[in-house]
């Protein structure tokens, strides 16, 4: 489950009551529910990047809906043996981008003997339901509605080359305040020397924390393969002052970096 | 399991230690751990519209207690084939309100073959091992203790009808900034073009999020079923300056709105 | 499970990915993932005052982590037929002081067959995996490698008496705000009378929480067998100003409390 419904309220662990009562047998793991409001772009690049740590067959209920209640449509995707549950407004774009092969279908609730669902709350009423049918094995993905050739992408934000810099942007900052980009680790391999630049700073590029002295900012490849940038023993968020939407450039020397 | 406890102590996590030591099998689900700290009557809303989304037959552990230690009693609810474990300090409230039939019993100690129980965590020392004696089947609802005519319950803050007007009372603040009332849906369906007036606005009547602008206030029926006052995009708790314990009135137009 | 990872980041979940992709059968228990950033002592005192709480056999994955990617070491702890998997950085302290017996070995990677482990996430890479494998049975505790004669202890903090008194320090401040020390509870039961001074405040000593007037301190033992200071009904970190590492000393009357 990655919702943005965050811990504080029930809503979790009703849609987890709905699973239970359709699944008894399900095997319920949080994601994370961390997810800041309506925020699809972190969602979609955690699931991405996720996804692959789960054993294949395992069914992903994805949930962050700013538009439950509107036309916006329903999807179950199928993506290296995993399946994805969720609305069709670009959270899976992460998914769609980083699997081998992907097939979409549109959910068709009338082939689901669904109680009539809310108009704010599509996680217990549809995804949660549709997700248990799957898991247990009662419907296969075939039969969940008509093939869907293009489910819903988020803009691209790709990084983009400028002479011998790349620009990419902050993502997401972890709980530790280090601030993850969209700047894939293999532009590293190739930038010996390198500099990453945000915020007006330079930091030197390294391998793990430890590689700086306590307090001081470096860049990184993270465990999930992108670019971040860290401060050693600290939240490099609060050092710099940015967060989600901040760009960085990943610069070849000696050319200074620029934000 | 529905707390007060937060997650970032082990106190939860010890809870279900227990449980699992006395029932291996045992599948334990968080409701929220998320109430407002001794909030009894936040709790009491939450379970009271929540526990029919799980499965018949669920213990419900249920500590929100800031009695503990004092002679306040403890209780075993069986409600529409769910039981409720807790103390008797009126958090069952909610589910002996809106269940069709229920039946309580207070908890004999001496029936159970427990450690001597500390004065503070009841929680780990008298509900979770009741409850996983429960869920086991090694004890029935029966064997609990003598029968409790008539469990607590919080002073009722019942919503009051005052001329075509309805006023009652924001009970929580979800996670999203929406203002969570006790004012039942079901009062809407009669009041074509009402307004409800909450801190001194005037809120139009919407079906879900996207009637009205980003930005922009409404009402509606939330998916646990009473009317919540919502801002699209954002925060109406933020937006309004509220919170619980704040007069909400369901006002008949033209009457201008109050509070 | 206990980290500092906090919910907000898939991490967790992911970690939970790997162990159920390695052993279906798991039950995975969240203890804690709230401890403070990188603060081993907090996580060694509750892991110490809570493991016993589960049953014989469960293996414990313990990440703490600031020296991820550097040379520190990895163990597995054997303690009362409970498995501890962590890194050998001192989180492990509460846990080696408080067991009856105990017996360590090194994580010999080159035994396990696992991917090239992140510079950033052995919580992933590492611990999930070997904690996997132990649970499941694949792995004995005696495969996991060599002998580790003295894992890494925390430099103790241990009380110290002086006169009549004793002087410990606050080691975390739970959910309600509860000042929680390392003074063991054992020695209120010989202090009749005694008062606990904090931050220039006497405390009277108490059993629990209504033993004083709503806002009023009270000092009393905790459920997890320290000396805790609380504020009944209220917070007592907000209420005195004070933390973590805070001085508390346990007073024989008549004297007055100090500091």
């Amino acid at each position: 489950m990655l919702t943005d419904f965050g811990l504080s309220d029930p809503f979790v662990g009703v849609m987890k009551g709905v699973i239970l009562g359709r699944f008894a047998a399900a095997r319920i793991v949080d994601l994370t529910h961390g997810i800041a409001p309506q925020d699809c772009r972190a969602a979609s690049f955690w699931l991405g990047r996720s996804f692959a740590w789960f054993p294949t067959g395992s069914v992903h209920v994805v949930v962050v809906d700013p538009g439950v209640g509107t036309e916006r449509g329903a999807v179950v995707l199928r993506a290296d043996d995993h399946l994805f549950v969720g609305p069709d407004n670009g959270v899976l774009t992460g998914v769609l981008e980083r699997a081998e092969s992907t097939e979409a279908r549109d959910i068709d609730l009338a082939r689901f003997d669904l109680p009539p669902a809310s108009h704010t709350f599509h996680g217990r009423d549809v995804f949660a339901p549709v997700a248990a049918e799957l898991a247990s094995g009662r419907r296969t993905f075939d039969e969940v509605g008509e093939v869907k050739a293009a489910p819903s992408r988020l803009a691209s934000a790709r990084p983009r080359r400028c002479g011998g810099d790349v620009e990419g942007t902050v993502v997401t900052v972890d709980h530790f305040g280090n601030l993850i980009t969209d700047l894939d680790g293999a532009l590293m391999s190739h930038q010996a020397e390198a500099w990453v630049g945000i915020a007006g700073q330079q930091c030197p590029v390294g391998r793990t924390y430890a590689d700086v002295h306590p307090g001081e900012l470096l860049a990184l490849v993270g465990s999930f393969g992108t670019l971040e940038v860290a401060c050693r023993d600290g939240s490099a968020a609060a050092k710099l002052g940015v967060g989600p939407g901040a760009p960085v450039a990943l610069c070849a020397p000696p050319k200074p970096a620029r934000p």
